[in-house]
């Protein structure tokens, strides 16, 4: 029985696979990269998703939001860290934001659903 | 039997009421500044949601964009004044704008058509 | 002597010339629409304005601000309807606005001053 | 027997008729104003849709990008052009592409799939 | 004698005394939460100056991300953990971002200057 | 004696050479691709440059569009075809493009000005 959380992964890795497949350097390293760049460093790892998640929010970009929002649960990080997280992203961002926040709580709500 | 514009405000109103209801207090407050910005003032409530309409249409975002047409529709705003304010927002904006400008016509024809 | 007006006037009006001098058919119908868009029809001038004034804070782009803010000015818009066209726009557009509004703010003062 | 090129097409085409009669000067030159600046200039049609393309996705407009794909399929462009183009725009606009960029490869395959 | 930091600061607060002077409500109120957000809470307040400064660079915002720089550094941020929010910006939001990081390593390099 | 373009190139060779020199991985791999992204491949280099020119016009980050200009300059690319390429940058992401437009415009100018 599917979910939203593993209809949004299914589709995404499938769609990966291809996209590396196709054997674009130029893409295939930015995928690489993407890894490197939320790797423990000064910053830990719950620290860098919730600074990917700020930046996909206020870029509005959903899938990055869903795809921050699992890393973030997976790294530990509460309810209460996500939406002050979220709620600078609509501050700075604007209330553009607030239809990607709805998803966003929603998406949330999910991963817990599915942890509980 | 469902339409278009109330699916779009049941999911708007049952995610806006969890949103409020996690007490964040800095989202709640841009949640009322939001109630406070389209109030009268020097400017009309129309012509506030005009503004808001075409700041929704050049940052593309559609759920905005179908609050303020609604808005705009209540406050009497006519379709000749909705479109001038939608082909500005495509002449700043760009082409972008126009799958935007086609979702943004169809639901309005949605909210003439459920008055009609 | 020169100020801020006319310094952006000038460079505005030297450029513009060169750009339609290139005879580049696609820019010069744009130039010309953009006359078209503002003048009057179902709205007045001044409301077209601030609608071009908000499209433009909210994109954040400071001489398209600087632009509209003079149109509206002579269009005979108040201080008080400028800046809720502006506070929209900062509330629409998230903090990143405040930055173009300081400078707007700034705008504003000169050509009440120019007046003066 | 509909498929996605079919889809976004058909409704594509019915809003832009409405859209057309609806007689709004602006939008109307603005929609001729596609047509001309992707005739072929001093820059042949293929290159100026792979140019519509890379704005497109670094705009991150799905619509604009499928339109964008499917005019540079008829115009001959090859898989490899594409991705080189699609791999410019994530360079550019960032990570942020990357969920675009998969739903464009989806289309271009589906495009490849229909000639076939 | 002045230098970057003292002149952004200097005309940031001259025209923010302005803008609250001038009885907005809804602008002062945007002011007031923006204190509100970066506040100590599930989240540190060097943690939410870092996601204000990525926020602030992905949207390519030169005075915000200054702003949040500075704040960073009084939070005793170090330079390892601002590179490291600078890189997830510049991953996420592409090289549009660059110029922005160029200006940002400089005015960061002023802020250990003055200290220094 | 100094122009725009060679202060251009010193400020971006100086800091570039910094944001190098610090060692931050995920900083120094963008960099590395943004050579490989142009490099010849299944399209040449100038339809690249004119490709990170439209997409840098769009995003409308006036030191991307003087980087491209240059390199399309270099590769040979005429004004026609310059000015086609911010054409199509210009009714894609519309406006709010003219003063970079202009700005563009300008800065070509002077590199024509400087080989003459």
């Amino acid at each position: 029985m599917s979910n939203p959380v593993e209809e949004f992964n299914a589709y995404r890795s499938k769609m990966n696979e291809k996209l590396l497949a196709d054997n674009n350097k130029v893409i295939k390293r930015i995928f690489n990269l993407d890894t490197n760049a939320y790797a423990p460093g000064a910053l830990d790892v719950k620290t860098k998703e919730l600074l990917g998640l700020v930046a996909s929010a206020v870029l509005r970009c959903d899938d990055c939001v869903k795809y921050h929002l699992e890393s973030s649960f997976r790294e530990g990080a509460s309810k209460e860290e996500v939406m002050e997280t979220l709620s600078i992203a609509t501050l700075v961002g604007g209330t553009i934001v607030i239809p990607h926040l709805r998803r966003a709580y929603e998406y949330w709500e999910t991963l817990e659903g599915i942890q509980g």
